[in-house]
């Protein structure tokens, strides 16, 4: 369901950028690691956070990623959040980290409660080259 | 208005991405060049693009910027879309590619009609470092 190119993109260590929309209507979007499982796209976030708060509100979410060194290799997603998992282990916040930095997760907050928020893409966009 | 750190990425060669929201309500977001004139934020698009259909219907829009080589360094602005000019000479897209590439645009089409769309920011925000 994701093109390999773009689950190639969402599967490596190019920052992404999570759209959500807001209480009014308007758009929001923040940057954010993501991974690939199962056809899903999946990312961290903590309770409390904008785009959580939206997202339990509307799950219509969208992602859009490029390669810094080559802007037209570039992938956007609309979709819609299946399913949302606590993280209290950080166990995908780990994950992700290692997948872009090689590192556990380096940011633990105390009393930060993390979550694995998954996206059923709907539709996906690759860039012309 | 927009914070310096905010500036910087916003006008230096950081792909951005650029949030509207489609007719059904659900966000849309996609890479962009950006650039930042008079307190504004500008991007380059074309007639009939999604982003275009969404931003006339509705001026409300959100950017997204991180830095790829140090994703603590990035800023996501909320704001609405103030003009859309036509850029039929190409002299905004020129200058946006220019920021970026050092070229002039490359990607001119046949029929293609450019626009320089000019954002206001509403809220600013630049990441924790």
């Amino acid at each position: 369901m994701i093109p390999d190119r773009a689950a190639r993109l969402l599967s490596g260590s190019n920052i992404a950028h999570f759209a959500t929309v807001m209480g009014d209507g308007s758009p929001q979007v923040t940057p954010v690691w993501t991974g690939v499982e199962d056809g899903l796209v999946s990312i961290n976030t903590a309770e409390g956070r904008i785009k959580h708060r939206n997202l339990l509100r509307d799950p219509r979410v969208a992602v859009s990623v490029a390669s810094p060194s080559d802007p037209l290799d570039a992938a956007a997603v609309r979709g819609r959040v299946e399913r949302i998992v606590p993280d209290p282990e950080y166990r995908h916040a780990d994950a992700l980290s290692r997948q872009y930095t090689g590192l556990d997760y380096q940011y633990r907050r105390a009393g930060e409660r993390r979550v694995a928020v998954y996206v059923r893409p709907e539709r996906v966009f690759v860039m012309d080259a």
